[in-house]
């Protein structure tokens, strides 16, 4: 097992050589409203675990960290162009400790710099040295695993207060969401060191059991001030949103707490009382929600960790590490 | 000369073929949030010019419908993901007679379903069948073409009500928001019929042309009631939008009047009274304005014309008969 500080130094290299090569995609213009808007959020940072996971991905599994940072560029721009879309979608004032793009500088150049931050990640994946075979094989598996996470954005969308969500709908959108999107730059980094079909689909699985465990992870931190939203419990609450714990609760809960806990849902953010919050706390500790979900994301993540143990790995254990560390906090 | 009838005919042709393709790439899904966002939009239709000069284009220069009909539909999609955005962007919630999609279902699906739109474009054009290098120049230049957009969609927003808008400035912005992005669809059928790097580079420089004088003909047109706003008139002076009529009357007008247009046109839609209009538009007949952008236009057409008379066309004159009848009217 590769040491802690090991793992820290890798990701740090990662991340230096991922930042400049996004620097040299997107240069700084001086008096240049898009390039204003993107270095505004670019240059708040972010926790590059994307990234690393393409680099040591394609390490492992015997390619170079140079030959993957253009896939690995193109995977965190593709994750800013979903946060700052996300961000306008969902209301979310705040971002990275800053004002949100579309807060700052309006919706319009928020919605079109998001446009600009994709194309440059598709930009990145073609800037990839590499066969013919190689860049489409890499574009085409980014192309997927944008439109799956759009569709299951579509789904989470659809899904806030919905009366008749049930597990499935929530496991369906879950994975779309957030599996495709986690596992694309490990994907990449597999395809640009050669590695087999049977190493790809692993990698894909990964991502479809890492990515669904975290976000109910996410979903039961909610209950607890650690969110990171300044201590506030329940936001996801007041925005009705289609989490693992509304589909279990709705699906246990008896007719008449079904019928409150979904009118709670489905009031705007601002009309939430304190008291609504309470009662949905107190109906998902009745019908054990949180240790339902808390059994789902362990189970998940075993699965995850299993597919990350079972890849032919060339060089070393520091993607096991990283993927440990991955599953161990959150991305 | 190809007869009108010929024309029409195979302009049908083409939007029937592409259609089809649409509906096969984006196969309508019931109970489905997103798919009903789609058919929303794209059930409403459209002119389909743009498809029907990437498929006459391909003919035009030797190839067959049927291998430029995934990029000729990567184009429509592409035209309507753009469409998708620029409406919320704009804050227009009227769109081909029917509310926007964003004002029908909210910007969050509005934002997500333009996304996916852009996914389907980028995964149409891999479809295309033909050897991966070919699939590569296509991709490439398909999102050359839409970052040069979203760059000029950009400069657009930034340069509303701009107090130093110039005439250069609104060069530059209107050849990357409507040049390329209306050459796209030819040069992709250009490139999968084989064409030369010589023909390929006219037909870039016909959108460079051809799109920045079809927009100021729109400019223009802004001022008569025949835009299809229901017989409104100065709808781009409430807007503040960075037209060439505001370019040129503000590097020619007086300095008191040059504050009092850049008032007015910084004033919020709403606020804009019918004597501010009327006095824009007096000021623009003061300066000749109307006369120059129509000059411009025209030159700028001639000169969009010369590039596709010195195509070296293979197989008839439907591709001429298309870019003049595009000319004559708008796209």
């Amino acid at each position: 097992m590769a040491k802690r500080e090991e793992l820290a130094a890798a990701i740090r290299r990662c991340s230096l050589a991922v930042e400049k090569r996004i620097a040299e995609i997107l240069p700084k213009q001086a008096d240049d409203a898009l390039s204003e808007c993107l270095w505004y959020h670019l240059g708040a940072g972010g926790k590059m675990i994307r990234p690393a996971l393409c680099v040591l991905t394609c390490e492992a599994l015997g390619g170079e960290m140079e030959s993957a940072l253009d896939f690995a560029a193109a995977v965190e721009l593709l994750h800013n162009a979903l946060l700052v879309h996300d961000d306008i979608e969902d209301g979310d004032e705040m971002r990275r400790d800053q004002p949100a793009l579309w807060v700052k500088y309006g919706i319009a150049h928020a919605l079109n710099t998001g446009d600009y931050l994709l194309g440059a990640a598709y930009g990145a994946v073609l800037g990839t040295r590499g066969s013919a075979e190689l860049k489409g094989k890499l574009i085409t598996a980014f192309n997927d695993a944008f439109m799956r996470t759009v569709e299951g954005q579509a789904l989470d969308i659809r899904f806030r207060a919905d009366p008749a969500f049930t597990l499935e709908k929530y496991q369906r959108m879950v994975e779309l969401k957030t599996g495709y999107y986690l596992a694309v730059g490990m994907v990449g980094g597999a395809m640009i060191a050669g590695a087999s079909d049977e190493a790809i689909g692993r990698l894909w699985r990964f991502g479809t059991y890492a990515g669904p465990a975290f976000q109910v992870r996410d979903d039961v931190l909610d209950l607890t001030p650690g969110k990171g939203r300044g201590g506030k419990i329940g936001s996801d609450i007041e925005e009705g949103k289609a989490s693992i714990l509304y589909a279990h609760a709705l699906t246990t809960a008896s007719p008449d707490d079904r019928r409150r806990l979904v009118h709670i849902m489905s009031l705007p953010r601002k009309s939430t009382a304190p008291e609504d919050l309470r009662w949905v706390m107190a109906l998902y500790q009745k019908c054990g929600t949180p240790d339902f979900a808390r059994r789902y994301s362990q189970e998940r993540l075993a699965l995850a960790k299993a597919e990350i143990r079972a890849l032919p790995l060339a060089k070393d254990e520091l993607l096991t590490a990283l993927t440990d560390y991955v599953i161990e906090r959150r991305t």
